[in-house]
C-alpha cells in the first residue's frame, strides 16, 4: 500500500487526512524525530483525522514512504499502542484505537487590572520601578552560591528557620509584634493568611466572621470562599465598632487597626483596649491585616494591635507594598493554640513556600537592604501624597482628606455640588480617569438587596449626597497624580455646567 | 523622682525592675534609639515588669536619667499610649495600661525528615546536587534585567501567560498531553493541584474519591484535607482496578498511569481505555499524577493518560523531581469546565505563584536549559538504578527488583527467609538504614483497624512473608548506594543468624 495523499487507485485511503501532519515530523532532527512522529500520530487520532478502526500500514511501509528507519517507525507504534491511541492486533496489523477524545475549546484568559485608563487611581498597587533590582539580583546571586544542597528540598511548611528568625526581629523591632521565631509562619501573603486562619476558624465552628464596614472587599470573600458569612461591623473614627461586635455575636474578626483600610483612620488606644477585652471575654480571635503599616508620614507607625496580646491577635503582613506583589512572600503570626492547625492547612495547601525566595529575602533584610527599601519608598510615597492632597485642594476647593497619613491612599470627600456620585463616576470613567467610590467598601449585609447607589456613612461622617472617593497614589509618579487630578476635575466640571444647563432648560 | 534601680529611699519603685531593660535602648545609635526605647518599653509591659497601674515618671525625669532628649521620651510616650501599653489621664501623668498580655511559650519546631540515618532510601526525593545553579542563577540574572515593570504587580492567578505557553509546547512534546496554554494553570506543585482539584469535587458534591491501594499516602492525606474520604481501589499489573471503582461509586480517582507509585508499573493501553469509558460513563474525572513521567530508562517515557481525553483527565507534574522541590513550581491541567472553578480556587489560596520564579522557569525551558537538565538527570538516575539493582542482586539472592525501568526508586521483594518484615525493618533501622515497606502505602479501609501488620498483596503478586521495599536511589550516589545495600544486607543477615540461634535453643 503506497502512503501518498491519494491512493494509487485514486481512492483517499482513510487516513490520508493524517498524511500530511507527519512528513514534516519525519523530517524533524535525528534526536527528536521519533517524539515528532509520535506527537504528530497523536494528534492525528485526537483530531478524528484518523478514525477509530482505522488500520494503519506496516511499519516497513511507513518507514519507507516517510524516508525513516523502520525501527523508529515500530518504535512510535508500540508507544502510541503502550499509550492506548492505536491497538495491535494477534499476529500482525495496527489499528487506530477508540480511547481518545478531543479536547473542547479552551477558555480564554481574563482582561488584567486597570483596564485602559488613562490615569488609575485604584488603590493597593505600590510604585513597581521602586523594586530594588540589583540589589535583588545580588542577593540572588549570593544566596545560590552558598546554599546548601538539603535547602533546595522540600521546605518545612511553616517556612526556614532563617526567614523565620529574620522576620522575627524585624516585626518586633519595626512595628512592634511579638515574634519569636516560632511563632512566625511564612505565607505568600496576607491574602493565603485570611485564608489559612478562615480555614481553622471554620473548622473550629465559626460560621460567621466580622469584617470592617467600610473595609477591604478581598476580606469578606476570603471568608465567604472558606464557607464563612462575613459580616459587616461598622466603623468609626476610633475603629471597629465593639459593641456590633457584642450583638452580632461572632467571636472573630478581620481589622486594619493601623491604617484602616479604606477610612485612613488608625484605632484609638481605648478601641484597643475594648477590642482585646471583648476577644478575651468571648474566647475570640482578632485579626489584624497590617497591610501597609510600614508607611506613615508623620511619625512612627503606631506599633501592632498584636503586641498587645499575642494569644488574642493574629497577626499578618507581606512585602506586596514594600517590594512587590509579584514576589508572594508574607508572613502569618497566630496565638500558640492555633500554630500546629495553621501549618497543617500550609502543608496541605501548597508544602510550604518557595525555598529560594525565603533564603533571598532573608538575606535581603540582614544586609540591611529592606530598611534602606523601605526608607527610599517612605520618601517617595510621602512626596506623592503631599501632591495629591495639594492638586485635589486646588482643583476641588472644599475637598476633606481624611484619614492619618499614611499607607498609599487617601480618602477625598467632594462636597454635594460634585454630585451625584453615580454620574461623577460615569464622567470620570469617560475621561479615562479609574477612580473607586467609598460606597464599593460597604459590607453588604447577608440576604439584603445590593445597596450600592446608597452613600455609605463614612468615618468622616459626611452627608449623604458628597461623593466619597478612594485615591491610591503611590504607583503614580507626582507629574501623573497632578495631571490626574486635573483631567478628573475637567471632566466634572463639565459635568457640573452640563447639569446647570439642563437645569435650566 | 530618681530614677536608679533603687530610689533615693532605698525602696524599689514600682517600675525599677524595667529600668535595666531601658539603659541599653537609650544607648541606641541616635537613629533607632526612639524605636529602641519603645520596644523595651514595650517589652516591659507585656512581660509584666511594669504592672498596670504603675505611674510612669515624666517625660522630662526620664530624659535626664536615661540621657536622651525629652522630646525622645514625650514621643515613645505618645507612641505606646497610641498603642494601648500607656494610658495618659487627665491634665498630666502616664500610667502603665491594662490592655497587654504576654504570650504564650511558642511551639517548639519539628524535626526535619530522613532523622540520622547512615543511608536513607526513603523515596521521593531528587538528587539536589544536580540542580543546575550557574544556569539558573544567568536566568535569574537576565529576567529580573528584562522583566518589565507590571510584571512585578499581583499575577494572574493562573500563571503569566508567557510561562504558560511554554509548558504547553513542553508538555504536548514531551508527554503528550492536550495542552493549549489557555488550559495550563500554574501552581506550586502536585499537592496543591490535588487540593486545588479535591476543593473544587468537594464543591461539586464528590464526597469518597478513590486512590491507588497500594499508593501515594498523600493523596488520601490531601483529599481527606479536603473533606473527601480517599478509599482504596486495588491496584493490578494492568493499573487502578476499574470494576473495583464501580464497586465504590465513586466518581473520581487519582492515578499515577505512567510509573505507579509505589509498584512501578505503567498502566496498560487496554487498562486505559477501560479507565476512560468509566469516567465517561459516570460523567467523572481521572486525576493523573506525572510526578515523575520524565524518567523513564528503557525507552521513550509512556505519553500521558491525559492526552487521550482531556475532557476526563486533570493532569498534573511539577519541578520538584527534574529540578527541585524547593522551587514549589508546578502545573495543572484540567478539563474546559473545571477551569474556572479550579482558578478561582488557585486565587482565594495564594493570587497565584510568584512572578519572577515564573519568568525565570520560562527562560529556562526556552533557552533549552530544562532539556538539558533532563537529560543530564536521567544519565545520572540510570547509573543509580543500575548500581542498585546489582547490588540488591548480590546482596540479597533471590530478590525480585519490580516495575518498569523508570522513575527515582524500585521495589524490591525479598525472599520470605529475610522476614518477618517487623524484624527486618528493626534490624534496618538499627543499622541506620531508613527504607520503606510496601506496606506503608496500603490504603487503610475507611473504619478498618489498622493493618500495618499485615503484608499487603502488591501488583507483582507475592507470598504472604516475602519483605517488600519501596527503595528511592535517585538522591545517592552510587558508592552511597552500593554502601547502603551491603549495611543494610550485614544486619539482616544477623538477624538471619539471631532468629536461627534463638529458634535452635
Amino acid at each position: 500500500m503506497a502512503l501518498t495523499a491519494h491512493g494509487p487507485d485514486g481512492a483517499r485511503p482513510p487516513w490520508s487526512a493524517a498524511w500530511e501532519l507527519l512528513l514534516p515530523a519525519a523530517s524533524a532532527p535525528a534526536r527528536s524525530r521519533g517524539r515528532s512522529l509520535a506527537a504528530a500520530l497523536r494528534e492525528a487520532v485526537r483530531s478524528g483525522r484518523l478514525t477509530a478502526g482505522t488500520r494503519l500500514p506496516s511499519s516497513r511501509e511507513l518507514a519507507a514512504d516517510l524516508g525513516v528507519s523502520r525501527g523508529l517507525v515500530t518504535e512510535v507504534y508500540e508507544q502510541l499502542t503502550a499509550e492506548g491511541y492505536l491497538r495491535s492486533g494477534r499476529g500482525s496489523g495496527t489499528w487506530v484505537g477508540d480511547a481518545a477524545r478531543a479536547a473542547a475549546p479552551a477558555v480564554r484568559d481574563r482582561a488584567p487590572r486597570g483596564g485602559h485608563a488613562r490615569v488609575d487611581f485604584l488603590p493597593g498597587v505600590p510604585d513597581l520601578s521602586l523594586f530594588p533590582r540589583s540589589a535583588w539580583a545580588a542577593a540572588h546571586r549570593q544566596v545560590l552560591a552558598e546554599l546548601p544542597h538539603p535547602m533546595l528540598g522540600y521546605p518545612d511548611p511553616r517556612g526556614l528557620p532563617r526567614l523565620r528568625t529574620v522576620l522575627a526581629e524585624l516585626l518586633s523591632r519595626r512595628r512592634g509584634v511579638v515574634a519569636e521565631p516560632e511563632r512566625v509562619i511564612v505565607c505568600s501573603g496576607v491574602a493565603q493568611a485570611t485564608t489559612l486562619l478562615a480555614l481553622v476558624l471554620r473548622a473550629r465552628g465559626h460560621t460567621a466572621v466580622g469584617v470592617e464596614d467600610p473595609g477591604s472587599p478581598e476580606h469578606g470573600a476570603l471568608l465567604a470562599a472558606a464557607g464563612i458569612t462575613p459580616t459587616g461591623i461598622p466603623v468609626d473614627d476610633q475603629g471597629v465598632d465593639v459593641g456590633a461586635l457584642r450583638e452580632r455575636r461572632v467571636r472573630a474578626v478581620v481589622t486594619t487597626p493601623a491604617h484602616q483600610f479604606p477610612t485612613g483612620i488608625a484605632y484609638s488606644a481605648r478601641r484597643r483596649a475594648e477590642l482585646l477585652d471583648w476577644a478575651r471575654a468571648v474566647d475570640g480571635l482578632v485579626v489584624e491585616d497590617d497591610y501597609d503599616g510600614d508607611f506613615r508620614y508623620d511619625r512612627a507607625p503606631v506599633g501592632a494591635l498584636q503586641g498587645l496580646d499575642p494569644e488574642r491577635v493574629a497577626y499578618t503582613g507581606s512585602v506586596s507594598k514594600s517590594l512587590a506583589p509579584g514576589l508572594r512572600l508574607g508572613w502569618l503570626l497566630v496565638p500558640d493554640g492555633l500554630t500546629e492547625e495553621v501549618v497543617e492547612r500550609k502543608r496541605v495547601m501548597d508544602l510550604g513556600n518557595p525555598a529560594l525566595d525565603q533564603e533571598l529575602l532573608a538575606h535581603f533584610v540582614e544586609r540591611g537592604d529592606y530598611d534602606r527599601q523601605l526608607r527610599r519608598c517612605q520618601r517617595a510615597y510621602r512626596e506623592r501624597r503631599d501632591t495629591l492632597v495639594a492638586a485635589l485642594h486646588e482643583r476641588f476647593p472644599g475637598v476633606r482628606v481624611s484619614g492619618i497619613a499614611a499607607g498609599l491612599h487617601v480618602i477625598a470627600g467632594l462636597p454635594a455640588r460634585w454630585g451625584p456620585q453615580a454620574t461623577f463616576l460615569a464622567r470620570a470613567a469617560a475621561a479615562g480617569v479609574a477612580v473607586r467610590p467609598l460606597t464599593d467598601h460597604r459590607v453588604p449585609a447577608p440576604g439584603a438587596p445590593d445597596d450600592t447607589g446608597r452613600c455609605g456613612a463614612p468615618a468622616t461622617g459626611s452627608a449623604e449626597d458628597e461623593v466619597h472617593l478612594v485615591l491610591g497614589y503611590a504607583h503614580l509618579s507626582p507629574a501623573r497624580i497632578a495631571e490626574g487630578v486635573r483631567i478628573l476635575a475637567d471632566a466634572v466640571q463639565e459635568l457640573d455646567h452640563a447639569r446647570v444647563d439642563s437645569t435650566s432648560r
